[in-house]
C-alpha cells in the first residue's frame, strides 16, 4: 500500500514546521508504506491572494485523494474582513474531524527547563461549541450594538467526543499496564481517569448536556468500568492544572474549553512547539501542532519543529504504523533529554534545520 | 456618617471566611465609619430550604438598606434544577455590577512557596456574555438533543468595562510614579499597559464588537494617552500567563474569558484562597472573594480567609478609605512574608482562626 498525505503549510511558521515533518517522515523510508506529498493551500495569506482562506480544489483533493494530512498553522485577522473564514476551522467541519487529540506531557531538559510533571491527553470536541459560528450584529435605536453568537451542544457529538476520551483512557491505562510489566517506571499508577470540564453551574442546560452525554458513555457500558470519571469547572479546571498538573490523565471538553486548557497545558510543559495535536474523524485524521503561526519569528529558521514532527508521529500511529511512530517519538525524546539542540522557545539557540537534523539523526 | 453593609456568606467556606473578614472590619474601629453588618441569605443552600437561591428581600434590603456587601461563596448543583439560578449571577445582573476587579499579585513566603512573579489586575466584564443565561433545549426527530445557548456582546456593556480597565491601569501608573518617587521598589517599570483579552480570530462579530470598543474608548480620549494598549487570544493569554506573568498589567475581558484567566492568575501566585475581587457598578459595591465554596474543607476552620479579608480592603478604598484598606493589606502582607500562620492551601497548618487573629495583632 501507498500513503498519500494532503500538506498544507498554510501560514507563517507553518511554511518552515511542515517541511521539517515531511523531512522526518521521508527519512523513515521504507519503514512506512511509500508515501506522497500533496502540497495544499489554504489560509490568510492565500485569502489575500486569490479570495479564498479555503480553496474549494484544497477540500476536494483531501477528501477524493488523500489517506490524510498535516496542517501548520493560520494567521488571522483580527477584525472582521468580508469573506474570511478561519480555514483551519472549516477543515474540521468538512472533513468531520470531531476531535482534536492533544497529548501533553512534560520533558526535563537538562539545566534548561524542569517543567510540571505532567502526562495528559486533552480530547477537545472539535465541530460545535461557539466554534459554529452562527453571530449576527444589529444597531440599536439609540446607536449601540449588540452581537449575538450561538453555541451549540449536541448530544451526538457529546457522546462521541466522550467514546474517543473513554478509549483514549482504556489505551493508556494497558499501555502503562505493559510498561510496568517490562519493568520501566511509569509516571501514573492509580487506574485510568477521564476528567470531565465544563461550566454547567453557568451553562446548565448545554454545559449540562455536555456532561450528561459524557457521563452516559461510561454509565452504559461495562468497557469503562475499570475508569474513574471526574469534573472540573473549566476555570477550576485551569486552577488546578497549574497546581497539580499530576492529577490529570484524559480530560475531555468542549471546543472553546479544549482550546483554552491545552495552551494551558503546553505553557506546563515548557512551550507550545514541543505539542502536537491530531484533528480527528471516523474517516480521516489531519496532524496540526498546537501552535499558532508565530509571525514575529516567521522566515528566520528559529521555529520550533517539535509540535509538528510529534504530530506526524501521532498521526502514524493513529494510522496503525505504531513502531515507525515510537521512532520518531525516541528521537525527539532524545534529542531533548541532551539538550544540545534546542530552539529559542526552549532557551536554546539552534534553528529549526539544527533541531530536524538532529532529530534525523538519531531516528 | 455610617456604613450599612450586607453580609452575604451564602454556602461553604463562605461561612467561614465572611465572619473573619468582618472581625478585622470591626477591629478598624473608629478609622472607618461606624460600620453595621446586615446578615442576608443567598445560596444553594437557602434554595434547598426556602426554595430561592437569591430570596427577594436579601435584594430589596441591598437595594434600599445597604452601602456595599460582602459576598462570600456559593456551592451549585452540576446538573440542571428546576427554580435554581446562581445567586451571584443574579445579583451582579440585580444591582448592575458590570465590573469584576481582580488583583492578583504575587507575594513570596519564605521557605514555602516562591510564586511566578506576577502583579495584575484583571477586569472582568461581569453582567454579560455566556453569562445572561439564555439557553434552550430541543429533542430532534431521531431522538438526539441539541442545546443551544446565546452569548451576549454590547458596545455599552464592552466600553463602560473597556473604560474601567483604563481608569484603573491610569491609578496603578501613578501609585508607581508615587512609588518610585519616594525611594520604593517597583515591579513594572515600564508605562501603564492594558490588555485586550478575546477570540476574534473565531467570534469575529461578538468578540470583534468587544475589541473594538474597548480600542475605541483609548482611541478616543487623550486622558490615556499615556496608556499602551495590546491583545492576547484568550487561549495564548493563559499560555502567556503562565509563561511571562511579569508582562501584564491590566487585561480586561469579557465575563468567561475573565472567570478563566482569574483563576489561572490565582494558581500564578500560590493559591485561590488569596485572590480578592470586587463586583462593582457606578452605585454599588460587592466584595468577593475569587474562591468557591469549597465543600471539601467546609466547616473544618481551615479556609484561608486572605481572599475575603483583602476583599474587604479592595471595597474600603473603592468607598474612598484607602488608609484603612492600605492598613488591612500591610497585615496581610506581612502575616505572608513571615511564613507563620499559613493555612493548608499554603502548605501550613493554621486555621482559619489563627490566621485572622495574626492579622488583627499586625492591623
Ligand atoms: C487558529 C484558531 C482558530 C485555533 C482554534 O481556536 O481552534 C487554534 O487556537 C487551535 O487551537 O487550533
Ligand atoms: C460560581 C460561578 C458562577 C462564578 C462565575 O463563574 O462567575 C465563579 O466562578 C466566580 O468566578 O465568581
Amino acid at each position: 500500500t501507498a500513503l498519500r498525505l494532503g500538506m498544507i503549510p498554510a501560514d507563517g511558521i507553518g511554511k518552515e514546521v511542515l517541511p521539517a515533518a515531511q523531512r522526518v517522515l521521508e527519512a523513515l523510508g521504507s519503514a512506512i508504506p511509500k508515501t506522497t506529498f500533496i502540497p495544499l493551500k489554504a489560509g490568510w495569506e492565500e485569502f489575500n491572494k486569490n479570495g479564498k482562506a479555503l480553496p474549494d480544489e484544497t477540500v476536494k483533493i483531501l477528501k477524493e485523494e488523500c489517506d490524510a494530512a498535516m496542517f501548520g498553522s493560520v494567521s488571522s485577522p483580527s477584525h472582521k474582513v468580508e469573506g474570511y473564514s478561519s480555514p483551519i476551522v472549516a477543515l474540521r467541519k468538512h472533513l468531520d474531524l470531531y476531535a482534536n487529540v492533544r497529548p501533553v506531557s512534560s520533558v526535563p531538559i537538562p539545566g534548561q527547563y524542569s517543567p510540571a510533571q505532567c502526562d495528559m491527553v486533552i480530547v477537545r470536541e472539535n465541530t460545535e461549541c461557539l466554534y459554529i459560528k452562527k453571530e449576527e450584529i444589529k444597531t440599536r435605536e439609540d446607536g449601540s450594538k449588540i452581537a449575538l453568537a450561538t453555541r451549540q451542544i449536541t448530544s451526538t457529538a457529546s457522546t462521541r467526543i466522550g467514546k474517543m476520551a473513554f478509549e483514549i483512557a482504556l489505551r493508556r491505562g494497558k499501555e502503562r499496564e505493559q510498561a510496568k510489566k517490562d519493568g520501566k517506571k511509569v509516571w501514573w499508577n492509580d487506574i485510568p481517569k477521564v476528567t470531565i470540564v465544563h461550566k454547567s453551574n453557568v451553562l446548565s442546560v448545554t454545559d449540562g448536556l455536555f456532561r450528561e452525554s459524557v457521563r452516559a458513555v461510561k454509565d452504559g457500558n461495562e468497557r469503562y468500568d475499570g475508569i474513574k470519571m471526574e469534573e472540573q469547572l473549566v476555570d477550576s479546571m485551569v486552577y488546578r492544572m497549574f497546581r497539580e498538573p499530576e492529577i490529570f490523565d484524559v480530560a475531555v471538553a468542549p471546543n472553546l474549553y479544549g482550546d483554552i486548557i491545552s495552551d494551558g497545558a503546553a505553557a506546563l510543559v515548557g512551550s507550545l512547539g514541543l505539542v502536537p495535536s491530531i484533528n480527528a474523524g471516523d474517516n480521516f485524521i489531519m496532524g496540526e501542532p498546537v501552535h499558532g503561526s508565530a509571525p514575529d519569528i516567521e522566515g528566520q529558521n528559529i521555529a520550533n519543529p517539535i509540535a509538528s514532527i510529534r504530530s506526524a508521529a501521532l498521526l502514524l500511529s493513529s494510522l496503525g504504523y505504531v513502531e515507525p511512530a515510537s521512532r520518531i517519538n525516541a528521537a525527539v525524546d532524545a534529542v531533548l533529554a541532551e539538550g544540545q539542540y534546542l530552539t529559542p522557545d526552549l532557551g536554546g539557540k539552534a534553528t529549526t534545520s539544527d533541531v530536524t537534523d538532529a532529530i534525523l539523526k538519531r531516528l
